[in-house]
């Protein structure tokens, strides 16, 4: 499904991607990867001397690249946050450095992208025998979602879940069960959530909680325990999770138990933030650089629609 | 790895096994299965007709096996806890009964279990690839453990561990990366258990956190994220999990979207009770079985050698 995916994003015009402290090999093959398929045209700005050691190394032709010599990295985040703010890249990607780094850049008031939104993390599974992508969030940025933040959460994911087609996101309010326990507080919510939902407070999505990950994905699991009132069961597209340890486990899981591809994107900033993991394959690097692409032309799209 | 430990176990004597409400299919083929290898010997106690219809149906001989008539739920679980506090039935396993109901029972004051520990739930996977079992605690029944109640979930799950074989099993204090966030309540429970760890507050394991899932398991994600200091990363044998969303989303990820081999048990009470999901199939319920009679032979040699 990714690869279907990225079909879709070559023939879409590539995306400026300003590449915070970018000396660093997995990145860098990773943006160059994105350029020769047309996805992307990279903005390096990092540690020069080091670049240059690392394309030569990998093969890489630097000839008509911007390479931006800027060896601090909270500068270089600066940097490049500061020109996806002045309109000179559309794409904001986390390097070598730390994620506190370049998120003190994007929330900077004179050079940042922050826009008032909560700024969510999205993680995109493809898992073998599912017949669609799988949104996880929040899987890496906050930590312990309030009720308000966990809407926000769910249109942050929402947004990305459209971008790559899905008109209509299934989103499943995660527990570790399908009937509500007034001692399990994601339970509570995952109820919340579903009734302002139906109330119209949260739009655009199909909301339904609490269930439990298998439940939530798997029509025959969720058909064994025969869930009742349900549109979700089965066939979730998002999962909500109730905190960043179950996120993280979900996507950990899969991407170590059983080596399924993944990718994942920052959303609620002024444009999308490719921030991968440091253990992150380069694929799965590249793969958040194809999402985070898409989803920067969906919003393009959106915003001219509204235009007229 | 469960076929080894079968292997061992059918050298051992079978556990007699009280099944509260055991009228259920895949519970009566799990039992029968056990019965079939020496493993266990049933004693049911449910809705006879349908027990008898069900083993009919299933091509089982009820010759030689005792069946107690309770067509109450309830009062089943009452009765077959009852047979365990007198001795009469060496483990506990739900049937088709609702866990608050079983777990009314085990807590009963005159008929019930309790001992004055914490009660804990461990999920034992086999995860292809890994060259161990991997347990995962709590999956199922402390919600949102205190600090105190790590301490007794950490050795509940210990003791299993030793009984499947690993004499000082390694314990990793999940949370979502691997270096303290004061943010992160998991990631200071996890430097805490450490430390109480290194002071002799907690025995007979190594505890290390925190870790992420992967770093915990991966010894080469572990290198590549170039965690400092830990005895535990890459080879944990033992995954803490902050709260029961993360340890069932652990277990439901490894047998929804892989379809790992895996088992279940409750540990803390006077017997380790076999509590298997309604979801679970019936060979997960049967390596529960496996596991849960390897703990109770295992409690009672040590109970041999502490009198010696």
């Amino acid at each position: 499904m990714f690869d279907k995916l990225l079909e879709q994003v070559r023939g879409e015009s590539p995306q400026r991607i300003a590449v915070a402290a970018a000396h660093d090999k997995r990145v860098l093959e990773a943006v160059f990867n994105a350029k020769e398929r047309g996805v992307g045209i990279p903005i390096l700005v990092g540690k020069e001397d080091k670049i240059r050691q690392y394309t030569d190394e990998l093969g890489i032709d630097l000839q008509d690249t911007t390479v931006i010599d800027e060896p601090n990295h909270m500068q270089a985040a600066l940097y490049a946050s500061n020109m996806v703010r002045q309109g000179e890249a559309d794409l904001l990607m986390k390097g070598i450095l730390h994620t506190a780094e370049i998120m003190r850049a994007v929330l900077n008031r004179e050079k940042g992208l922050r826009q008032g939104n909560v700024i969510s993390h999205t993680a995109i599974l493809e898992i073998e025998g599912l017949d669609r992508l799988l949104f996880v969030t929040d899987a890496g940025m906050v930590i312990d979602p309030s009720l308000d933040q966990k809407i926000e959460i769910i249109l942050n994911a929402s947004i990305i879940a459209k971008a790559l087609g899905i008109e209509m996101p299934k989103v499943a309010v995660l527990s570790a069960l399908e009937i509500v326990n007034p001692n399990m507080p994601s339970s509570l919510d995952g109820s919340t959530l579903t009734q302002m939902n139906r109330r119209g407070q949260i739009e655009g999505c199909i909301v339904d909680g609490p269930l439990a990950l298998d439940t939530a994905v798997s029509v025959e699991r969720a058909s064994h325990k025969d869930v009742k009132g349900s549109e979700v069961a089965g066939v979730a597209d998002i999962l909500l999770v109730p905190n960043i340890e179950t996120g993280n486990a979900i996507y950990k899981a899969a991407t170590t138990f059983a080596n399924f591809r993944s990718a994942g994107v920052i959303l609620g900033a002024k444009v999308p933030i490719i921030l991968p993991s440091r253990a992150d394959t380069a694929e799965s690097k590249f793969l958040s650089i194809v999402v985070a692409s898409r989803v920067a032309t969906y919003l393009a799209e959106q915003r001219e629609k509204n235009k007229r």
